[in-house]
């Protein structure tokens, strides 16, 4: 941290500042300027949040950090990339893995057609609500325990592993009986009792970005999952909220780049829920790949315009599957002087 | 909800909309133009969610939504304004209420000190965390129970009735013995299973406005709560995310207004988180009050500097006491011309 | 500027930069750390640009801006409040102002009853628009001369002076021989090519906070006209770009308590902008005077709902009156706990 | 439009309504709901301005567009996608183009030594600047004419046409003398005066989104130019911004492609201030084409930590060079279920 001093700050201000940075835990290290003075803390044992407070003491303008202040997900912690297997496929991996499947379950047919079709197009894991997060108390909930029942009998057919959202923590029990791989969703990425109890629930997790959250946000909330106990979890970029209105959520794929940059967890996108659009979520799929993401979570459904929730930005399966194809074309070729010139 | 055929679609394509409106609970209104045609869906019977995913049926273009789809929080629904009474404290009614209090407790003394001066200064309930919700695991998490404890004492003392925040439905019935008031906090407004829990409690809610969510998201969070059986809701702006850096949210005034207008329910503002500045809610809470809130919730610390969580934005007694003399003092004067012209 | 080295930064590379900000002008102060070292630039003659380069150098993570970057601008420079004056009326004074009128020029009829209507309710100067900006290059584009020769008209009958937007460069001399007062329009807070020459204007200028400009752009937009040798600059906050869409924009009236306090400038608010709906005016204008507004820019039309432009958020006569008179009210009171009790 | 009447309007609103459509010069349709009533306007000649003025009008809760506003550029008026030649090399076609070049000229040797090298790595186009806006008016503005002179001399040597963005309507001539294409930056995307004028320069332009623009607003900016006689336009995408504060800006790839549907211009990606990180550039650009642009935009420096401005988001020659080879590169490849099992 660096404490700046304001301007007409007084030498008894600036003395108050060093004694506090002391009791802080940490040694101050002062650098007097022609206007103004500033005061390094230095060391790692102390408080974060005392100094924070130092803003309100007087004579202080700002108080502004240096260092991340996440640990245990930061690659200066751990070098090599960690990876994450959900119900054995291996997320993080050298190949990119796509998980597919619809908003929600809705019937026993609809999530068998709908496994059987992302399988064959060459989805590795299922994805399918069961308890629904909703804006409104009017809208479809979820089936619920029916619905795990579903998963975790199209998991035996299929051989798909399942991820699912978990909302409640007196659910958490239940659904690691049925599912591989638990979801937290955006709604509840701040939810930290939530996150406290998976850190304990012993499946591997999928950390929703929230839609307001910076990537610092978004690592520190992993970084309750690992310094709980659970080194497993996948973070996943969504869409953050901008003023753009034509697509649902502004997809915010250097943050792919940037979480993978900072930390060692595997990062997959969601363009699904990022653009909102179908038409956008192939292109969008392939940029998640070209960027760097260790994989895609995508939403099919047999019948999107019947589905209870998302349809709007479900693919049916005829286009997932062509999606899927789209993913092994090559980039655009860039014109070469020559080639232009010719 | 209106459907927009795209330019070129079909009349089998329209065909198909007329049939699954009706299919959906609603009686179709078709307006054909030159270039397209609309369908209005009509009626309130049937399922908006199954008209939004016509969005994903062939020759649609957008399917967009006309009316509210709050039911229970709307003025259309309750034209008188609700009165919130926690611990005998009403909120909503003639005269706007001061909620004041630290961040966290801390400790005796400074929950003790705290709650006394606040009292003198004119604050009608006190507000303290028990459980904090933290960015960052190894920041300060509250004393839990130990808090709770401390507030009953103070408010056996003072008087006033107390508000503290749940983040845990395992607490909810602990909570309930121990204080007046239950705050949702801003990263909880959209965890449903919460809300569900805290319809049942029997205890007034406050709830905060996401940082991301738009007032209708957080009309829809109130809806759960009167939804699940509980019409004492008070909703607090607390500023949402935006691109400006000065400040530590940008506080929606206009908010307050829009809500107070489209909701029965008080709404009370939150100028300490809304700016994260201390020399800023002094101002910022006389505008709420000018643009009409209910009340105020206010962080105040006996000696912010020290303060575990948020002393940034803390105002000492001394400077509470001042922003509450200021809430008296009248606007400034508008020049007439007539005055400019001399 | 704080440099902040890498954690894995080799001595040479400290050095490096050592070496680099003496070049730059500024004397280099470093701090070394358990982990990391961090180098404090002093002193101001050198250049910001050149320091913050240095992110680019091998082994630096970060370079960190300490002071702000505005001069004339600020109260540092300034203590006392300026006063600008527009064809005699004074903004920044004792008395809050009131600019009121048609977003467009539309014909005599319309900016004469316009004119005497917001007279008589007690507006000091009168807006109107002669150029307009408008989003799509086939609505309405003012009527240029006529207009302004119509609000000379006016004022010289109303003796209300006249603010006007400039929209190109080769209007400046135009407009300046028509009207009191040059409006800088928000998507034109940083067209530097105009603000250079409006500096050479001889005119006061009215400068509306960009869509998506910080507080700081923002100030360093009115330093361009400052830098160039005109102080009579009037800052205008008329809301910002976030993801509510119940509003046209987010009003950000901390940014006008927060630029008074940064800048000795007088700042206004333009509510009709800042929420772009008629029912949220009026509280809007309240709270912007509470939290401590110069003065209100407001929009208002003999008959909005046939307004050439910005109708949906243009007051009647009858309505700004109402307006004007309820600016007098005093706030809300605050309950006191006795009262409470009783 | 459609006319959204307020749940308890009354006949006579409607009524009038119904008339001031017709006015305004289209048909109404009316559909009469249980609770409301809604008018479609329907028609295309009349003034869409004029209808939103009716959110004014007694008895209208809201007037909501249907149809997009813009009609040149869009792609129902073109289906076939626009080439546009600059200086003899095409954007649009089937090879994407890379421009690349320093931020701004700023020397003879610096200049002919990036474009030297950018040609080499396989850049079609030099970018530099001559104008600069720049946020503080004490930065660095460019070198004006003389970087003019410098650019012209350097396409001589090299081949590579030039691009380079104007400020000012009076600069126009001079820089169609020595550019091949003229930029409109993000800060000047709405200055309309400037889009009118460079409608009729018989040059190609490079139009950059806006930081807090909508599509809709790009595509409307770019519709000033090609209703003003200019059909050779190119849209860049270089970030909006949002409250994510690790990235310079948020990097909107889904505009993209949404940019491309919409429309037939070609559209380009700016990773350098789209991500303003050296480390996110490449895997941006490769995100960038993945999701179909027509070509990137990168700034490129000789000595990056000692550029006069945009030095932390310069790459060195020998990084650019390493990012046109990374170009080439695969998509990751897609793991198949029985990969995973194996």
């Amino acid at each position: 941290m660096v404490i700046n001093m304001a301007a007409g700050a007084s030498e008894a201000e600036l003395q108050h500042i060093i004694e506090r940075v002391i009791e802080c835990g940490f040694q101050p290290h002062v650098t007097r300027g022609a206007e103004r003075a500033i005061v390094a803390a230095v060391g790692s044992g102390g408080s974060r949040a005392a100094l924070e407070a130092l803003k309100a003491a007087p004579g202080v303008e700002d108080v502004v950090p240096i260092a991340h202040p996440f640990k245990l997900v930061s690659r200066q912690t751990r070098s090599e990339r960690t990876r994450v297997a959900a119900g054995g496929v291996v997320i993080g991996g050298e190949d990119a893995v796509v998980i597919a499947g619809p908003c929600s379950v809705e019937s026993r047919e609809q999530i068998f057609a709908t496994a059987r079709g992302v399988k064959a197009a060459g989805a590795s894991l299922l994805r399918g609500g069961a308890y629904k997060p909703r804006t409104s108390p009017y809208d479809f909930q979820g089936l619920g325990l029916e619905a795990l029942k579903l998963l975790r009998e199209v998991r035996e057919e299929t051989g798909l592993p399942v991820v699912t959202e978990v909302m409640s923590t007196n659910d958490i029990e239940l659904i690691s009986e049925h599912a591989d791989m638990l979801q937290v969703g955006a709604r509840n990425m701040q939810n930290y009792d939530l996150l406290r109890r998976l850190a304990k629930a012993g499946k591997p997790v999928l950390l929703k970005r929230g839609p307001s959250a910076t990537v610092k946000e978004w690592l520190l909330a992993a970084e309750y999952l690992l310094a709980g106990g659970n080194p497993n979890v996948v973070l996943c970029e969504r869409g953050i909220k901008t003023f753009e209105t034509e697509t649902r959520n502004t997809l915010d794929l250097a943050a792919v780049a940037l979480a993978r940059e900072l930390s060692h967890l595997p990062v997959i996108a969601d363009p699904s829920h990022g653009t909102g659009r179908r038409d956008l979520i192939a292109p969008a799929s392939r940029a998640a790949l070209a960027i760097g993401a260790d994989g895609l979570i995508i939403e099919v459904h047999p019948c999107p315009e019947r589905a209870m929730s998302d349809g709007a930005q479900s693919l049916s399966l005829e286009e997932f599957a062509r999606l899927m194809n789209g993913l092994a074309a090559p980039l655009r070729p860039v014109a070469s002087l020559c080639a232009a010139e010719a």
